[in-house]
């Protein structure tokens, strides 16, 4: 990796270690969107357009913060990697494999397992960011909240 | 593919071919909103901004796209598949292989390239789909339109 | 009937067979939007906020169908009748019969048949419009979309 | 008829009552925008836009009345009827059989007319629902202010 | 109870009067607020999105309705209490004991029979206000139509 | 004073009656607006700004009050005078006296005093409309309420 | 007539003068106000809601006019008379004597006539001002720029 | 005629073709433009501000549509004359000669005419496209629906 | 404290902490709504109409933030209580004893006061929480900056 | 020309003046409205898109100036001639013989040309129009405040 | 002094005479949004609220100033100079020299001084510019239409 | 340096070196604002629109952040002082030295470097707040985000 500039108080390395961080964090954010239109587009079931209704916005805030997480690579002087191709590549997660249309119960419990692994993966960028540049600790704690916070939703569903 | 249901006045091999053109589509538009992205966050270089402000609209154009498509696809009776995986597997057109950051120039020609076989491939749907359902023929019409006429954008770039 | 004047590029005889075909569907899309009111009223049961909800910017879509419609009709020269009496007169399809306080199950069930022969009639106008008017099959083409998403949400209902 | 609930406060036999006076109000407020929007489709002469562009608000404003009305009957634990044909069966006042291209004068003068019945029914409603209902009475009292500006203004056209 | 001033037109004994009757209905309205929030934060199940959603804006409309009592008593002359102690200590009705995570229909019930004792509380005040001030009976009387529409919601819930 | 029309279920005599007390009610309306304006370019010292734009929101309030008191006027088929001279014709409370620059406090000192009459006459309306026309009474009540609670405004300045 | 203050660059003198020219088109933009909607609510006729709603934007506009010349007084030191009364006092023109229902062409003509005097008034104050305060003789030219406007609107109508 | 690019799935001669009907049409709809503006400023007469307020949208309307025109010859890789020389050079229609301050009507008939050819040259392009280009055509199908709709307009303004 | 399910990356002991420190949060936040309501109807005095608005800004963001802290509660897994009856057992702090009317300055000194001890229990928290979980602790952080900055308001106004 | 009024304070020759002066400053108005969106359309190269966007405003604001020039020929009795033929007979400069698709430096480089001719005309015309009618002079003066901004724009771009 | 480019009409020694009094007013009005807010952060004191806001609005009106004085001078041909450096050179008045908490009527009396010698310079300008660039002089002339109404406001506040 | 008041928690030793470095900040984020208008107005070159476009929202964003850092020094207790002089005075870092109209890249190379101090700053002054104060750190944290990301549109521009 060689990096166009370095943001003024952080070395190159520093900057290598969080840029490395956050492409990971990248690839499951835009899986993210994939998966959540997805189940947004093939539930069924008697609480149809109250779920598929409840996961637009999520959609939106997960666009967004992938959004932010490519950002803040530019910013490091880095090149985020956007390609569908990019995702499967960084996925380090277990893909998410429930298809077809099937009940929204269905649909919930598994997004629900893949949210997971999203959050524990991003509690753990967090954790090694706080090290490295508190700013880009910053934009993924703020993920996180958004995150946990969705998860609460869909777990309610579920009763 | 077994349908959960047909729409009045189409009968069930209609639907299933419609809905084979459409999966099609759904996908490249799914990883066209990806490549987009990338772009937007790689360009670099005098016009970095113009061109940088100039594809997000785009992307919420395709991402419309997409849902109009994936939607229609549900309409039908049938279940789309809006995963990464998803994507990659239904990809019949040359990958966006572009990567790190570029300048402007480099970054719309490849796009005007990818636009090339997007734009073919939707006025081949389209020609197919107007002998099978004049609505989703309508559907791919409209954005096929949008589509030129960001490739004129882009060209206009080029001079 | 006697037109009070003629499209440039149509001829009267044209014009009174679409405009036939027209007040037809102008018929049923008023009593459609009657007809969802009265479910949007009368729904109960477990789902009874979704599906009261999901209603409404159906019967917004629906009156502004019969708007268009109608003004279409005015545009040919014809002249659109609108009364309640009219709605019986013109009525070539099953009346909605279901009333009371039902389940949101059972006035979805109704719905959705009140929907296949809605849109049947719409397709077969698009057909023989094709042939007369290319401008009034455009509207009723962009109506019947709309007509076939909605009976996707509620089939979805029913899983 | 069977109540689904009774309003704390209220008693079964008063709810009944209420709620037929309000059915019948339910009906004509209905057929009131299609007779509104009949005559916004048909008018002609010199002051066609204005006349025309007039009736709309007009139309909205009734349009929410029904709809305040039916959820009035739903609250008080009645089941509104909203179909076309409960609209005739349900009407104790004159149809309105002014049809085609007319003066705008013509169209004014029925629909002054129309207004007559419409408002005295309202008011006979409201002396009615005083002695039964407050709230059901307050509902109309403000329906029937609605309706006589806007028969001001028709008449006012009529100088 | 010394009041700063009267309003025109009315003594202070009858102001004292209404002021009392207010606070009663403030107190009221200030604790449904708290207690729809309690379980808007509350509620699981298959429902669960549906019915957080629907109570928020029940939440606002409640505020709004205390705002509206307390400014009242203010320009009566009186002075009104909103702290949390004064709460309790006009409650004279059934207090809210539902806690914890509980199903919506659980939730339900519970706000259902809490509406019983509010509106019953709020008609026996418009009776007793309609003798002493019609512009505070007014007030109460709006306030009432918008909670017995909400219990119509959530009594079409249970079905 | 003859009548254009009659509203539907009043008959010629009390239309009179009516439209005597609106327009005494209209002409006050009308010069509240202009006394408040007049006050709101003249106030002056340390409460300068906050009064300054408290009194605008209250002139917007009272000049709609006036718009609605004409229209209901012409409503019932009489003619309203809403010239500068009326105002002052139509003058049975005490002008307002108070001009030049002055402090806040002597304004709203002054301003109250003016809408002790304002509110009182408004009251004394109100029980005559209540045998005439109850719609007609409903429109002054509702400007009665604003009245006494922006008069509160003013009396808590002065604490 | 003592001034509070004085504008920097102004000297007393010249201050009085310029407030003395302002307060008598303040009066008359205040009586404007008032006939514009004396006519608003008289109209009638086959032009009714047309003239009716074009009324309405020129009240605010001459509202907006006075307020402005009000504050440019106050502004100045002085202190401007916004009462009733002190519109009559001031009347140099003629006053509008028109009354009663009548027909748009009868109020056009009565409200064109005053506009004349209007507007010549508003320029003889423009060229006075201009020898004295630029800042207010451009708030005049702004204002008369409008009213012209307006007259050409109601000229029009007349043919 | 020499293109800089060519749209995929078109040919070149298809490509010169498709921008010689367009640059027909967009030459009609600039004038159109001017000509709905030389009318909105110059008619009179009792309906003066009715129908100088129609016409306002319209001329929005054809803006945009000479705006989408132009970029789908640009699209096409054409180049857009949109000189006022190059409007009457493209004139194979008869232009408008109606000059001076005339009554509505007499405005409105000369535009009905001007919208005869304008329509009937729209709807002759649509059937020339239609064989060449579907997604051109499309927009003017688009187009001739609102012109159409105005004429109905004007048209029954003469009633 | 049994809890539902636990947030990925946090221990059942953890989020229990948590909790408990975040639900005496919310009963002092949801206290603080009311507490401010109240000094907003019950302020007198020459800076009543400053105050009185300045108060309901805070209002709005203090209900945020319990609605924030309960959602987190929620979130966690627990079960946030927000009953009157559950601000009062909470009640860790010094309850607020101004009631009446009475000056601006009294009941802005009362809630700097109140203030003093809301502010040091949330930076207390804050500590507490940073060991526990950062995700509640930047919301609370988030709370504190708002609320300092608002008794900065309080404390200007004091002088 | 015969006038069909004067404005008060004008004579018949003064305005007869100013409305030649003002109907050659329209023509050039709606000629460059036409010339920038010719412009819009055409212009390729590196800084296409940001120039392609520059001008859009500009043509809104250029059409705004010929609206307001037109209504003002119309306000002083004069008719306004808004015809393509109208431009060209009118148009004492030179005109706009850029075409087809060049540079953004190139179109740019014409426009500039063209401003100068267009800001020249207009500051004569602003010498001329003070002698005769402040107003229309003031017109002008906010017309040629923008277009010389506007200039500096195109300028800077040519470095 | 060397200009890029000189306006049509306007020869290089006049342009350069109004860059120079216009850099002056540039630096004046940048001076004034700092002092500005400086007083906004500083008041305090039984008003504070009041005067806090009151400010912010002028801070707005006094940078949009500053920007339409420099985009003045860069459209003669000239170069603004912005920064605080030059702010200080420029200074031709007394500096602001209040500082710390201080109470609301001392920093109104501190800002109505500096606002004497600000409105003077600008008016001194505008007898300057009249001579030179009437642009640029109607420019400054509405910058001090508002400053003046902004020290009628801090004037008033004083009493 | 004496406080007005200390905030809950904190003692006077930190809130005076917490209010020393945020003064420190202050007065960079205040001269950052100056030095972008500065270059907003002198920018020249191919790329001047998308610049100078660019820079606007960023001057926003600057002055937002020294209103919110100047607030939290009030609310600390201590005075922020914002004028000019005080910029220059606290400047510790290096002036921004380029002036008159240069070319795009020019600017942007200037500001670069100037941020790169402005950062470097930002960034040291968060280490040692997070020691004092942890609010104040995070709003310099939200601060150094935009103030990097913003550096990357500008690098990103020099390629």
């Amino acid at each position: 990796m060689s990096l166009s500039f370095i943001v003024p108080g952080l070395d190159e390395a520093t900057s290598e270690k969080v840029i490395a961080i956050l492409q990971n964090r990248l690839s499951q954010e835009q899986e993210a969107a994939l998966v959540l239109k997805h189940a947004h587009w093939n539930v069924k079931g008697p609480n149809f357009i109250a779920v598929h209704e409840m996961i637009d916005p999520e959609v939106d805030s997960v666009l967004a913060q992938a959004d932010e997480t490519a950002e803040r690579i530019a910013t490091l002087g880095g090149s985020p990697d956007g390609r569908a191709d990019s995702v499967i590549r960084h996925r380090t997660w277990k893909e998410f494999d429930l298809e077809g249309r099937q009940s929204t119960e269905d649909y919930l419990k598994a997004l629900i397992e893949y949210y997971d692994s999203f959050i524990a993966d991003d509690r753990k960028a967090i954790a090694e960011l706080d090290e490295l540049d508190v700013i880009s600790s910053n934009i993924i704690q703020d993920h996180v909240q958004e995150l946990e916070k969705f998860q609460w939703f869909m777990r309610s569903h579920l009763g």
